[in-house]
Formats: structure tokens, C-alpha cells, sequence
């Protein structure tokens, strides 16, 4: 007797799991390390590559996921560097974070092959874009201290998720009633120990640090095959 | 000859639109105005909300969306304010909004009919809350002057769908090398003419426009049945 079995999947972001692992393959046999980079909106992600990437002793190239509008590509081009822009306005509405197939649509755009590092810039959400890895090696997050302490406590997932987090605008901190001490504390609640350095995007200070750490990813990579 | 007819739902939106509505039938019996409260992560709306609830004249509610936790729940109790927690982290990895069935299964809990007011302040994001109507009378977002002068370009769909904007921390704009005239520039090519306020949760500047405008939604609501 036939009899058919169905798998019933175990996960709704199985199929996206699928498509990151193509991804990982793709930047693998490419010899590039990739960053998912994300962060509230606002919070400095642009600024700070503008800081970093023109010092960057890497080849790199970034991917910029926005809802709409090519505002942060212009200023990344501006840097001379291999820059791909990705709106997620076709989903209803806006699509709030970048998955690995909206990734992966942008590949074919990108000498993967000249670089070694790739930055993916993620829509500015604290949510949704700790769910969907799309092939990284490795995730950075920002918390601007103007965004109160009390983040890492309200998105213990994105904040557990990273293996850095910058802390930036600091240049404003004698500004602010911001505890910084407070934050470390609710930081280390969510994700006891995980790197984390202090930056002002503004004035550059701390900004070394990010570079060098970026650097370190990209020699990461396996040698193109 | 029997034929099925199959309606195809048009709009994935339709169940989240049909609970709206019900959710606006329960409020409109009970004659209380609602409204939805919306910005990105720390923009300052738990502080606005105790800067101008505590003295407003009517009589107020309070719905507290997060991923996780009961930080701003707890905050807005000291006003001794009827105040629903509604965590989000059922969701897979946490939803980025609240929807209306969501807030429908929060509505026992809250005692409407004693209320002129309802606030609900949604989950912080730029992008998903604007998409899920909750039943509400009025939507309010709250842009910090931290986040830059873009971000009408980059999330329009949220600026679009609010009848009042809250430019918040006016009292940092002289450290910062915000462009007001710049963004209020971007808000008017998103939404022309939309109304806006400056104000400082902080110091309290302009916070008063903001209670007299809310204390004007709460006497739109028709009597109760």
C-alpha cells in the first residue's frame, strides 16, 4: 500500500535558513566575511562606515537595505567603494529587515570575487532583522545612548544575537541623565560579556577600534576557491 | 450543477481589518477615543506619556506594547492610571508590532467604560506598526531630533499615516548638528502640511500643546451607548 508522508517544516524561517546557507556557500568560495550590521533608525550605522571604511586596509563593499530611498548608497559611493542598494518597499507596506533571499538578490550585483569584506547595512529596526540571519559571519549592532538604557531589556534578542555592540554618540553623554552604567549592566543581563566599545560616530572617537575589529573579520574568510 | 465559489481574500491585511473593526465598535460603545502612539526605540514616548497624563482632564488609559517586559507599564502606574501590559514575545523570536487582535485580547483587562481615553503606545519601529490598524481614532508618532533629519524619507509610510507628528528632544538640538528646517522640509514631501510640535519631554517644553490635543481627540468620541 502507498502511502505518502508529508513533513510538516518545523520552522517558518526554515526556507529562509535554506537561502542563507546558499549565501554563506556563494561568500565562502568568494573569500569574503560578511557583516549584518543593524541598529535602531537612526542610531549612526551609516555614519559610523563612513568613519571606518575609508581607512579600511580590506577590500570591502557594502549592501544598504532601506524601506525606501537611496539616501545612505549616495553617501557609502561617495567612498569609492562597491556599494548595492536594496529597497523592501515591493512587501506590503515595507518590509522592516532584510532576509537572506533579498540578500541574495543583490549578489549578482556585487564583485564579491575583489572583495574581502562585505557590510550589510539592515533596515533600522531592533526587532525583526535578529531573526533572519542571511548568510553573515558575524553580527554588529549600535545603541546610541540617546535611546535610553533600558534597550538590551526591551530587545533582548537582537542584543543576544550580536557579537558587538557599539555604543555611540557618546560625545553626548554630558548632555544626557543616560547611565551608562545602567546600560552595561542591562547589556550584560541579556548577553553576559559580549564585546562592546564605546564610539561617537561624530567625533571618531573609539572609532579605531571598530576598524581594526572589522579587519580582524575580514581575515576570517577561507582563501577564495 | 453545484459549484463552489471560492472568494480569494484580497488583502492579507483582512482578518487584522475585520478585528479593527470590532475593536472600534467596543470603543465607540463605550464612548472612548483612541489613540495609537507610535516611534522608533527611544524616541521618548513613555516619557512624553508621563509628562502630559498626569494632568490632562479627561479621564485616560493606558495599553503598553513591548517585546518583552513591563518597564513602561510600571512607569505609567505611578500615575495611578488604569496601564495593560502586551508582550509581544509569543511571536516567533518577538513581533515587531502591535496588530488588532492583539489589542483585542487586551481590551477585558482595561475598564473602558470608565475611560474618555485610551493611549496605546505601540512597539518601537519605524515600519510595521504603521501597517496594522488597531482600531484607533487617531495615530500620533513621536521623530527625537537624534535620529537626523532623514527618516520621513526612509519610513514614509509611518509619517504618512499620522495626523500629528512630536519632534522630541528640542532641548539637545544645540549640541546636535540636526537641520530642522531640513527635516521639516522631508516631513512636508511625505505628508504635506501634516500638523507638528516641538517639544522636550525632558524639559517639558511644548509638551502642553500636546495634552490640550489629546484632551480634544478625547472629546471626539461620540457618548456612550
Amino acid at each position: 500500500m502507498h502511502r505518502t508522508k508529508v513533513k510538516v517544516a518545523e520552522d517558518a524561517l526554515d526556507a529562509n535558513t535554506t537561502i542563507a546557507n546558499a549565501n554563506r556557500g556563494d561568500f565562502d568560495r568568494a573569500g569574503v566575511s560578511v557583516v549584518n550590521f543593524m541598529s535602531a533608525p537612526g542610531a549612526g550605522k551609516t555614519t559610523l562606515l563612513e568613519r571606518v571604511l575609508a581607512e579600511l586596509d580590506v577590500r570591502a563593499g557594502v549592501l544598504e537595505g532601506d524601506v525606501q530611498g537611496s539616501a545612505d548608497a549616495d553617501r557609502i559611493s561617495a567612498l569609492h567603494l562597491p556599494v548595492v542598494q536594496l529597497n523592501t518597499d515591493a512587501g506590503f507596506g515595507g518590509e522592516c529587515h532584510l532576509d537572506a533571499n533579498m540578500v541574495r538578490s543583490a549578489l549578482g550585483d556585487l564583485p564579491l570575487g575583489e572583495l574581502d569584506l562585505l557590510v550589510i547595512e539592515n533596515v533600522g529596526n531592533l526587532v525583526c532583522p535578529a531573526e533572519f540571519r542571511v548568510g553573515e559571519d558575524a553580527r554588529v549592532m549600535v545603541s546610541a545612548v540617546t535611546e535610553g538604557e533600558d534597550k538590551p531589556l526591551k530587545y533582548p534578542l537582537m542584543f543576544r544575537t550580536c557579537e558587538l555592540v557599539l555604543i555611540n554618540k557618546i560625545d553626548l553623554l554630558e548632555h544626557l541623565e543616560f547611565d551608562l552604567d545602567r546600560f552595561l549592566y542591562n547589556l550584560d543581563a541579556v548577553h553576559p560579556g559580549v564585546e562592546r566599545m564605546l564610539v561617537s560616530a561624530r567625533t571618531g572617537e573609539g572609532t579605531e577600534a571598530f576598524r581594526a575589529w572589522l579587519e580582524g573579520v575580514a581575515k576570517r574568510a577561507p582563501a577564495a576557491a
